[in-house]
């Protein structure tokens, strides 16, 4: 029997959640630390942290690993790492062998708590120079990095909370353990993760397909993390994917689940992250689009493509490299731009804007654009969506995919 | 830049073929020697041979190597091999150290020489039952093997001949030194190569276009060994996979070309095989479908599907196990039995014997099964096949997959 790929550069998940007495102890004394409030991005990085998906980190990056993690996608221990995991302050107090707990600034819950082992300042433009291949206060990656404090604080964490997600989401949250038993119960040993945070149209129902047609299964894994105006819900989109998975989907062929982080947008640096914390949760590959994780047109098409030639076996876990999908008509079914070779005219395509326009004006959506029983759903969201509001998410959502 | 995949256990291609001078010498020498008569099974191994589609195989195998590529897969050196590859004879006079000459029993044409090294009588029905699982001789490939003579004779070979492919087939026709150059003008690094003995219709158009979609490129791979009655003609069947290509393929995708290899219809022995030498043309993947190189009842559907997770590394060329796929109405497009949840009446699926009579008949073939281009090229073929003819054609196709 083949087995599932191993966690990233360790033999078994780190999970950095404590749980029982080691919890309610550590919860105690969290209440004497000084507090540091933590963005949503970092509080993402920390359930994480939490569930073993950012396996094998034990905390937050200190300096040097920072800087090898902007310039050479490692850390200095040569551990393949692209994006810099980092949490920020403008405490000035706060010192190295201090602990602190870390409260996330949504509800003022302590997430975790962490032993300062280094405190420093970083050139913010070179890590957005080398992260997200640009500075431009635009980009919401870069945004975030420019918000941060005005140091970093490094540090091993103990993480005290799920984040709410169990309570909130239920079944379709999922840990890296769960998967990883999930696949072992269906006796799966390849799985394609499928990154979405948008409901499921023809064309990624397509892309999910091909995976499914050589592995054994796929996950369709949604961020549960922040999202932007315009997006869909998370009940609304997890629904509809359900309805996708029970019309058009074989039985065990599939799973849905959804994980706690933010989107960085840093396209292919980001790609590379998906991978590696896809492998945590136990999949053998992730399915990389066009413009996987990008935002505007800060990245080329294949960007995220390209960037695994250059890794080729950091990472157990490869790409599934797939271009822009949709129907034919002289194909007379899905297709890509590497598989059609008809004319523009020839294919249904809608843009995000289109489409949300054709649904809250109750017009027709196209069977082969999306499966009527996801339109429906999603008809009946935007039919509860006030007139006023319409016009505030169509103005406020923009191209980030 | 990604490389291809290396030749099977060897950093180069063995071309055994001799050719200028060398040849010439070989060819007047050949003049005196012996004469063994070979059989188109045994003709096909040698113009592979000849064209390194075997490397690292510098001849006909001896006894220790039979045996152990019977029982373990494996040359006694350890080097993968899944199929004996073996010449017969029942020449009483045939001594080792003898050089002869062998002669294709179709044209008597020299097609090489080679020096005996050893001389042995084999076990057919061990051979047989661990290549081909059974000792029927109903199994086209254990009538082959029952039909060989006395001994098996084993020995480094010199190939003399082309074997008339380039001259008959024209630019179809390419060696693995061909298809590498081929791969590297374009540069392709992952190509799939989809096995066919017939024309392609809209179920084996999806097998390729998945391979496109993840890879760079598909190679449509015909045999132009032996056919079977009841088979379409390789210039019928090559014109309609090219129709199909024009219309319905992107430029720069996909390269169709030919091998010189009888079908064994050892099933999932023979599926190893076929990756094998897939890997030699420079093929990181191979299609591998239900039943692949399967003939009759003999194989479970998914055994050459299984036989790969017992051997892992031995091969760098890796399958993609597809399922048996169709067009499917409530999918509203091509499906597997992996992707499509719907019921039989939904799917449209034809038997060979069915597709055979509507052309013949000059009936309508529906446009999801097979394209309109395909179809008036195989049209015409039947219709120029005689009544008489079609009645022999019916009963002498046999289930072969």
């Amino acid at each position: 029997m083949s087995q599932l790929v191993p966690p990233h550069a360790s033999n078994e998940l780190k999970i950095l959640a404590l749980k029982g007495d080691e919890l309610k102890i550590e919860l105690k004394k969290s209440d004497a630390m000084t507090k540091l409030v933590c963005s949503s991005r970092e509080f993402g990085d920390l359930i994480m942290l939490g569930i073993g998906g950012f396996t094998p980190l034990e905390g937050f990056m200190g300096k040097s690993d920072w800087l090898s993690v902007c310039k050479n996608m490692a850390l200095e221990n040569g551990t393949f790492w692209p994006i810099p995991i980092t949490l920020s302050t403008d405490d000035e107090e706060l010192k190295v062998g201090q602990e602190v707990a870390i409260v996330y600034e949504k509800n003022n819950e302590v997430i975790a708590t962490m032993l300062i082992s280094e405190k420093y300042s970083i050139d913010k433009e070179l890590e957005c120079n080398e992260v997200f291949k640009t500075n431009d206060i635009n980009h919401p990656g870069v945004a975030l990095v420019k918000a941060q404090g005005k140091y970093n604080i490094a540090g091993a964490v103990k993480v005290l909370s799920d984040g709410g997600f169990p309570k909130q989401y239920g079944d379709l949250y999922m840990t890296p353990s769960e998967t990883r038993s999930y696949f072992k119960e269906k006796k799966w040993s390849t799985i394609a993760a499928f990154q979405t945070r948008n409901p499921m149209h023809r064309s990624h129902e397509y892309l999910a397909k091909i995976a499914i047609e050589i592995c054994d299964g796929v996950m369709i894994h949604s961020t549960l993390g922040e999202l932007k105006p315009g997006d869909i819900p998370a009940d609304v989109r997890s629904k509809s994917i359900s309805a996708l998975i029970e019309n058009y989907f074989v039985d065990n062929t599939v799973l849905q689940s959804g994980y706690p982080l933010d989107m960085r947008y840093a396209g292919p640096r980001e790609a590379l992250l998906h991978a590696l914390f896809r492998q945590n949760y136990g999949c053998s590959h992730l399915i990389v689009g066009r413009d996987h994780a990008g935002v505007g047109d800060y990245y080329g098409p294949f960007d995220a493509h390209n960037i695994f030639d250059e890794i080729e076996n950091e990472l157990v876990t490869k790409p599934l490299k797939i271009d822009w999908t949709f129907w034919c008509e002289k194909c007379a079914g899905m297709s890509s731009m590497k598989t059609c070779p008809h004319e523009q005219k020839d294919r249904l395509m809608l843009s995000g804007s289109k489409l949300r326009h054709l649904l809250s004006e109750n017009q027709e959506v196209p069977d082969n654009f999306s499966r009527p029983e996801v339109v429906e759903i999603l008809r009946k969201h935007y039919s509860g969506i006030k007139d006023s509001d319409k016009v505030k998410v169509e103005l406020k959502g923009h191209s980030a995919k």
